[in-house]
């Protein structure tokens, strides 16, 4: 698969007529499509230009780079992609909520006034929310162990996401959101440096951390912490794919309770979303790993595919992923590109639901059976269908925050899934539209009310505190 | 000392002619000045007002509100005072400095192109300085050991100070500070936290951890990290001390080598201030703890008292802080408030300087010494010469970030105070004028430029990377 490459090209052209043109004759003899022409500046003898520069992928860039270097009167002085500009200067910052004008400004916001608000909190400590960051501020929490589908880039290379994730964090949900990206990698030293650095936060969403630490990690700390501990990889994920299940499956005619689901993927996002699905009323269900499908009776040695042995695949199937995925009604895959083609798709039952979520690359090139699926959908934002957790994860965290949360249960997972679901009228479900999309501008605030109304009948939520002196 | 009360009052008052008016008396008998007065709403039978009414200290609000309570046809629906109402939602945020308003946006910003941006990284890890947050971000990591003068608060309770923190350095550095508030206590864990969060940051700023703790986070941290770490209490506090007293000793003609200094306190600040004046060249320093002078003869067992006997007091003055004190030309008071009185001052040598930083109450009020004092300087801003660290950590930081240093060393400390006392021309320096207003506006930028400097002669600071391409 190609990804298209922007490039920003700074060149120095001899001044003479042209020039210009013979650039850009180049650029589209490489299929290149310019865009901004700037003139940086000129002089009597040359031009400096800048040119935004559309190409097919990374190597048609270096041949028109290379044509250019070589071409008489043209100087490549400097070549930036439109990715790396939008990452310059890092993609977001700390602003202050307050005005520092003068003294007085700063004898209320800090020393001496500021000791006031201390003690406050020293003696009531839940007045850390309504006065200070804690009610409205998470962590993104990372030890790069498994950044996108890279693998193991380590915790600065994994930074670049997590600000991506916080500027999501506060363009869908308001919430500001602080990347802490963990040198140390051991389940353990994990936990112990999350616990460390929770006070300031209302929440914790754990983040590219791999499979199987990543089960031990959030289920130790939600023991320990009083605020929500959120794995997105897991449960974000699991909340859309169940929210797009639940239409896609009304858009073929079945119920889940009887719906036959293979997952291919037995990681972060298998594991999760086997989960929810059996919360959510799936009763035949089978997961297939690298080897095949997860079997009771073969015993597997790892905690998290034990669970999963025990609680679906009851008929103990064998075989590998093209053997088990006939009859399905429903594939789900979190895996990798390529585990299933139009063949094994024609062995599944009748309008079958296809979930290919592996990214940037599905299990199977949606254009290869999109005549015999009876639903589609990706992890991708160029095909329908988008099963992105960025229609979760901010609602999730704002309706945590909003009510003081003291975890995200499975039932508020639930529930934010079927208000996501929701979201689609009944009439306007089709093949093509089983989920809304990401910048549907209520998708935030309905998961949010969900939640909210969730953590407060089940006890999840804490009494809001009051103002010293409010009466 | 008395503190100032500025409250916001929202009273129902009954809606008849007169009402506000005796209210405003009531508020005079105890000596309040009205501010604003807003109309909230009104029926016919009653109005609700907000003030905003100013008090001499909080008991004069108690038996203000005691009053108000007691008054018929008076409700008092809520108090909220302005350091209160400052600090609601907190005093930070965390913004996106990037625009997302589709689904190109988002592919530039998050998957699948900032996965680019990660593998650059992972390749070349100095890229995380111009691509991500790093090179313009600090961690402000606390304990909550020793808020302000308060104490071991805890990390919650330290939250609202260093967020204060956070908005004084983009107030004057426009760096992105995030508060770090750690729930772990011994020093080795503090240091296991710090070094695993460091990946996102250009530097850590360390505060209000309590010594002599202090001494050996700091000491390991900076040997492990390869960025700055500093602890503002200690250097911060030094530097401007020492720039203050470089002007303070111009004004009285005496000279830094030959000056008899006499320091009182031996914390966190006492012991940088000590170190720092020694490296600039004094020569003839006596520090005093609660016990009295420090002196090498008797051996101290805490090493940091052990560092300054070693390094102090040639002749092993010995007895409390009001017989040391006699003879001497500088005091340097970083204790508690009470310490000293006119009759100690009177000893010393003629035109004596004071520095009474001990905050919010100095150890000897200002008044009490004014027409003996050669100069006088204190940590509070409602006095001439307030020796504040804000005059510093915004600058230092700057610099250090700007030239991507690997630390902040003493020569860089060193050229910062230099850089500070240079901003009082000669011909401004009195004795009531020896040290920049923290609204100077080239405060932060004229120490930066004096850390770079120093940086890039010592070989601290890093090269500036390049962006991919750049030719």
């Amino acid at each position: 698969m190609s990804i298209a490459v922007n490039v920003l090209l700074r060149l120095k052209l001899e001044n003479q007529p042209g020039m210009l043109a013979q650039v850009l004759s180049i650029i589209a003899a490489h299929e290149g499509h310019p865009g901004s022409i700037d003139l940086v500046s000129a002089s009597t003898t040359h031009v400096i230009r800048e040119l935004m520069v559309r190409l097919h992928d990374s190597r048609a860039f270096e041949r028109l780079l290379a044509e250019l270097r070589e071409t008489p009167g043209v100087q490549v002085i400097r070549v930036a992609d439109r990715v790396f500009l939008r990452h310059v200067g890092g993609k977001i910052e700390v602003r202050s909520r307050c005005p520092v004008a003068n003294r007085e400004d700063l004898s209320l916001i800090y020393t001496p006034g500021v000791g006031a608000i201390s003690e406050l909190i020293a003696r009531e400590p839940d007045m850390a929310f309504p006065l200070t960051m804690k009610g409205n501020a998470i962590a993104i929490v990372t030890d790069g162990s498994a950044v996108l589908g890279l693998g193991d880039l380590g915790p600065a290379a994994a930074l670049p996401v997590m600000e991506g994730k916080a500027v999501l964090f506060k363009r869908f949900a308001g919430i500001n959101a602080v990347p802490i990206c963990l040198d140390v990698h051991e389940p353990q030293a994990i936990i112990d440096a999350v616990r460390a650095i929770a006070p300031a936060f209302g929440g914790i969403n754990l983040e590219d951390i791999a499979a199987p630490k990543c089960f031990e990690i959030e289920q130790r700390l939600s023991e320990i912490l009083d605020i929500p501990v959120f794995h997105d990889d897991q449960h974000g994920t699991a909340i859309v794919t169940l929210a797009g299940l639940l239409n896609a499956l009304k858009v073929v005619g079945k119920e889940l309770a009887q719906a036959r689901i293979v997952i291919a993927g037995a990681g972060a996002a298998g594991m999760a979303i086997t989960a929810m699905l059996l919360k959510a009323g799936a009763t035949d269900l089978i997961v297939c790993d690298r080897k095949g499908a997860i079997s009771r009776d073969e015993g597997p040695s790892q905690p998290s595919k034990r669970w999963i042995a025990e609680h679906t695949n009851a008929g103990c199937v064998k075989g590998p992923l093209k053997k088990v995925v006939a009859g399905a009604d429903v594939f789900i895959g979190v895996s990798g590109p390529g585990v299933l083609d139009r063949a094994d798709v024609e062995t599944m039952a009748a309008r079958p639901v296809i979930f290919a979520l592996a990214n940037p690359e599905p299990e199977i090139e949606p254009e290869t059976v999109h005549d015999i699926a009876g639903v589609i959908a990706t992890g991708r934002s160029d095909y329908p269908n988008q099963i992105n957790n960025a229609l979760a994860f901010p609602g999730i965290f704002r309706g945590a925050l909003d009510c003081h949360a003291r975890t995200i249960s499975d039932e508020m997972s639930l529930a934010a899934a079927y208000a996501l679901a929701g979201l689609v009228p009944e009439e306007e479900l089709s093949a093509e539209h089983i989920i809304p999309s990401i910048f549907h501008e209520e998708v935030a605030s309905v998961v949010a009310r969900a939640v909210v109304e969730v953590a407060r009948r089940t006890g999840v939520a804490r009494p809001t505190p009051h103002g010293p002196g409010e009466e």
